[in-house]
């Protein structure tokens, strides 16, 4: 490992990567591989940057144990930018999508898509400010596609179960790709921002069956054509390489592991630790109304008296533990415990929540 | 320097930065500053990112000596994400553009803009396979903008001279950017992919009048807004840290050398170092019939004897020269001579012409 581990990273994203891939990522700056070159300067048309794209997209493949009839592709523009290519690809103007409003980023998906076409919010927990994800609802048939946010960061609240419908599932799965294996055959699309299990900001990873990709349903600028990037390899034009590189290695971790299912039990490992002192612990509450809908990625959390919340900051602070504060339009405290968060982070932090209730309890 | 220049990159993008970049960029993904974080790890809304962020703005207003009339925007998707943008920001349906068709890029800047409203081509070079930028036009008062690409990376051409005309100038200066001077108050919009001048691929350098900008002429999804950018300095959704960072530490080394004037200068010396063995040397031609026209960036030639083509190649791998093959649909070859690129390498260059004629003149 590059540097002692002096600190505990549980931001919600950009967030903490593998050491490996810090380490090779660092390296390949200097000199990738046999190139005599830094990766920054090789071209994208180079066969050795070419090997790039082709073993991320395998790995992505591997991973999620895709079949031939979906594409990987690697976009930019982060999850925003697929909140409204998603309805402008897949929703005609006459045409009807399904929502699933499970927070901000839901909402923000709903906002784009009405510029497209109908849009039916078939649930919203918002009236519980997001403490749950809803149920009880019914799937139209008619509709082109359903769309849901697999987890949501800011609430701490994630799916695990899926729609029992026909209509194709379109899911933000930005903060939880990669935790836990996906039966990806129910879904149409999938999109992720890199920044937490992928790899570093700066790239967005689609997986869309290959049947919902070639049917554009309005003229599209180039650019915005989700079949631009499948017939160009992801290469129409210059990719994002050094974000590229650094989602092939973060993959080749996780796949280096054991795959989806070692990711999953890690993070239910981490997650169970750090529940269990919630639930323990009378000086904390969780945020999540719903305990069977709490989200193993991102764990929302405040202190019982609020009065105490700086202390616990600042002991946190002590024990070397950053990005713990709440998302800007939430507070509280939120702990995001992605795939390359150590359980020793975990630990650290479980026992930073015992001292606190030990010096204030 | 990180290692040995043993390779002499002339590669037309992604291509050579400064070695103070490699140095620092790779050092920053082990740990950033005072962090004690990889920068890949931070938080885009941390401190220290902001300053990343406003330092990045200040400096580019700064190399080009912008007015208060300007934002500085950092956005994804590249050149080709901006010959939608464009267009879809500041051409209503019922208006009128103008465009100088010099290259592939200016067509595909053409082919977009036909989404969105009417488009003049005043003038065009196609018919002589673009060599030599168009100087017979007028330029009609009703138009919104008038697009140019200001360097034509494919074929070689260079406007060293701007049209005289009061309606605003918008340019894709992805291959010339900060490689000389520029009267930005001639000019509506600036764009440039960062892959050449700028810094690495996955992020796109946007300068737009304040006034533009502010009234987009259709509804726009949020990610295409250029307000969404200027009214969040740059960060709405998490933009790509890390290709921001890269290209703050080049303008601090374009700054650090002298500014656009001193990258002038070295830009002069090494194209006339080239261009004066191009025009002397027997055994190569130039492609760019205007001379007045060649690019001080992007020198495209051919050998005089076209069987000739593989033997100088072998020469140019022997001595370590990388990137000099033309682009795949121009062929022969092109030295891309960014700013970065040492004027020992084009030494080199000029050395392996000069033995290449020895051996086969």
């Amino acid at each position: 490992m590059h540097y002692p581990m002096k600190k505990h990273n549980f931001g919600a994203g950009p967030s903490i990567l593998p050491a490996t891939v810090f380490e090779e990522g660092s390296k390949a700056i200097k000199e990738f591989g046999s190139t005599g070159l830094s990766i920054l300067e090789i071209s994208h048309r180079s066969k050795a940057f070419e090997q790039v794209v082709e073993e991320s997209k395998a790995l992505a493949a591997e991973l999620f144990g895709l079949s031939s009839d979906y594409e990987v592709l690697f976009l930019t523009g982060g999850a925003s930018t697929q909140f409204f290519m998603v309805p402008m690809n897949l929703l005609g103007a006459e045409e009807s999508a399904g929502y699933l409003d499970t927070g901000s980023w839901s909402s923000k998906a709903i906002a784009e898509a009405r510029l497209f076409g109908s849009v039916e919010v078939l649930a919203s927990s918002k009236s519980t400010n997001y403490s749950y994800i809803p149920r009880d609802f019914e799937v139209p048939a008619h509709l082109q596609y359903l769309h849901l946010t697999s987890n949501n960061t800011i609430f701490g609240t994630q799916y695990h179960w899926w729609p029992s419908t026909d209509v194709p599932l379109v899911a933000d799965m930005s903060s939880d790709i990669f935790s836990r294996p996906v039966d990806v055959s129910r879904f149409g699309l999938i999109y992720a921002g890199a920044q937490k299990n992928i790899g570093p900001a700066g790239v967005t990873l689609v997986i869309a069956r290959k049947d919902l990709i070639s049917k554009a349903k309005r003229q599209l600028p180039t650019m915005l054509n989700y079949k631009t990037f499948a017939d160009n390899n992801s290469l129409y034009n210059t990719p994002p390489v050094y974000a590229i590189y650094l989602s092939m290695l973060t993959m080749r971790w996780i796949k280096t592991l054991g795959g989806l299912q070692a990711m999953e039990s890690m993070n239910r490992s981490k997650a169970g630790l750090f529940y269990a002192e919630l639930d323990r612990n009378p000086l904390f509450k969780g945020v999540v109304g719903a305990v069977e809908d709490r989200s193993l990625m991102n764990a929302t959390f405040n202190t019982v008296q609020p009065e105490l919340e700086k202390r616990f900051l600042e002991l946190c602070n002590e024990a070397g533990i950053i990005g713990i504060e709440g998302h800007r339009s939430a507070g509280g405290f939120r702990a995001s415990m992605y795939n390359a968060l150590p359980e020793e982070s975990v630990r650290v932090l479980v026992e930073t929540m015992r001292a606190f209730e030990k010096q204030f309890g």
